[in-house]
């Protein structure tokens, strides 16, 4: 038997989301099978579904910060079983066999992850499609374990901008005593300061709103930097370890550069393109500074997240939507109307 | 008794090089007076002759890859005494109290190191002149050992072209089984492959010239890859470690970064401004790279590359001239026809 599933799909770069019939596999032996319960709404399903990066495929069902319930595991399966509350990212394979995939870090998959939604499966070579969904199947090896008792509407974003935020954050060793600055105050930014400053990390927000202050500081802020303001600017000059750079559109950083110490880093997550206007060398060399970039994180590196989530009462500040308010919340995440991720409860395909 | 000195200034930025009259400072307790042997000519002495990067104060007397004999030694000086070898870099003081200084990377000095010329010493305020004179003096933390039976005239460039190359190789752990490419074949370019290969690394350089190969295969690389062959270009994906970018020019980076490897880095040298056409950031973050900078080296890592380049029988391929020749070189360089370094014989300031 194949399982029917409702679902939510665009069908063009043009069209708005609308509801969608298909078909999810028989449960290979590895398989879990989940009811999804709350999916995210990542600013990449946007761009994705309006094919701003090119390459989407259509019918296309985003969503790729899947919290459910497991209804079914194939035979081989141990690490599940039905009634565990599991959690999907932005991967379901990978080729498991290159130097990337030995040293948990599918993200960089040399043949390339197979993505949760706009994917194809490397073993029915059927197209993948989200968490915008009534259930998901996948590998146990990419399905994540819900620490007891974390909520779940507000666990889902954990899997997207949580693990996008910590991968760095880990990789640059960010702990007690680092000084860590964030820009952008969105979905990833919001969690960026939860994470940096659980890690123990003096935090500092980057913003141009003076709005956002309040929110920054009981987010995990220490400090607010204005940084449309040239003597708050340079106030921090030279002081930060890492700038995780959340926005996911064009913008400057060159103002930012000088306010990393000798050996910082600015990396970037959420920003695919040019860097316009042009980044300039110089506070590069006089300061052997670093701009990189990160991609989500691997999955035994999600696990720990979340395992950290659980044990510091971390989760994401979300606001619950039907699975037919999609569009305007598309909408409203255009225009940066939301606190800090929007969560579609599932349950509303039901009704 | 201030002493004498016959060099060569350029009194604008407009003018050329022209034989010019000053004072060294008396020998402080911690100061080495050397009469200056050779003096490399650094693509930087030309930039700031002309004032390309603003800042330029005149009189100035560039040079700062300086040989020469120890002719008096202030009464504290325990490192060097008259008859010994020895070189100064680019740097001849700093604050040696911030946290960089503590840690030997004099070369990020807090407040600044000062430079070899066109600095201003902190003690006596005067302004810094540089090796294309007869005599110099310094510091002795600020002066290096030449290791026995160097060859002086080609050790001159090893003071920043050598150095500037080694710094980012150690920072980035080059060794033995390390990747390591090269952009650009000039004075840095050719010691970026002849110290990448002693390091052990297998080693590539990026040109656009076929008439470089040879040569290039001789300095040190085991393979060339024509920069402009998009075919050679994709059979180097995801292969190296490191990219040392030695063009002293404006020049495009993006088609090297899908060549750098997973944390790969690719680091400018020679360049200071932006980067044009635009840094894309989607090679960044899909494959965690880098774009960073490095500044020359501190004073010690500048003795551990001597002693290196001593050991593995390292020296630069120049050029000797006469001071009375430096602007024709000037103008050579600007067309990149020197193989490698331009290295003034001060002795034919005698003539």
């Amino acid at each position: 038997m194949t399982i029917k599933v409702l679902g939510y799909a665009a069908q063009s770069a043009e069209a708005p989301l609308a509801p969608f019939e298909f078909t999810r596999r028989d449960p290979r032996p590895d398989d879990v099978v989940m009811e999804v319960l709350y999916c995210g709404v990542c600013h990449s399903d946007l761009h994705q579904a309006r094919s701003d990066w090119s390459g989407s495929v259509y019918p296309m069902v985003p969503g790729h910060e899947v919290i459910g319930r497991v209804t079914a595991v194939g035979k081989d399966v141990t690490k599940f079983k039905p009634g565990d509350f599991a959690g999907i990212g932005c991967m379901v394979d990978s080729c498991r066999e290159c130097q990337p995939c030995q040293h948990d870090l599918e993200q960089y998959c040399e043949q390339g992850s197979v993505l949760t939604y706009n994917g194809i499966d490397r073993h029915d070579h059927r197209p993948t499609y989200g968490g915008y969904s009534q259930s998901i199947v996948a590998s146990q090896d990419f399905v994540l374990k819900v620490p007891n008792g974390m909520d779940l509407k507000s666990a889902a974003p954990l899997l997207c901008a949580g693990i996008t935020t910590w991968s760095p954050l880990r990789h640059w060793n960010v702990g007690q005593g680092s000084k860590v600055a964030v820009v952008g105050l969105g979905g990833l930014g919001h969690m960026a300061l939860k994470l940096a400053n659980a890690l123990g990390a003096e935090v500092t927000l980057f913003t141009r709103s003076a709005d956002k202050e309040a929110d920054a500081r009981r987010l995990g802020a220490h400090h607010i930097v204005f940084s449309t303001d040239e003597a708050q600017m340079s106030t921090v000059k030279g002081q930060f370890d890492l700038i995780i750079d959340t926005v996911p559109y064009v913008h400057d950083i060159n103002s930012y550069m000088p306010t990393l110490n000798l050996d910082g880093t600015l990396v970037f997550v959420g920003y695919l393109g040019d860097l316009t206007p042009m980044l300039n060398t110089i506070p590069l060399i006089l300061g052997r500074r670093s701009v990189a970039g990160s991609c989500i994180g691997g999955i035994a590196e999600t696990q720990d997240m979340l395992d950290f989530c659980g044990q510091h009462n971390i989760t994401a500040d979300v606001e619950l939507i039907n699975m037919q308010e999609i569009n305007q919340a598309y909408e409203r995440m255009l225009n940066s109307d939301v606190k800090y991720r929007f969560v579609i409860d599932m349950a509303s395909l039901k009704a």
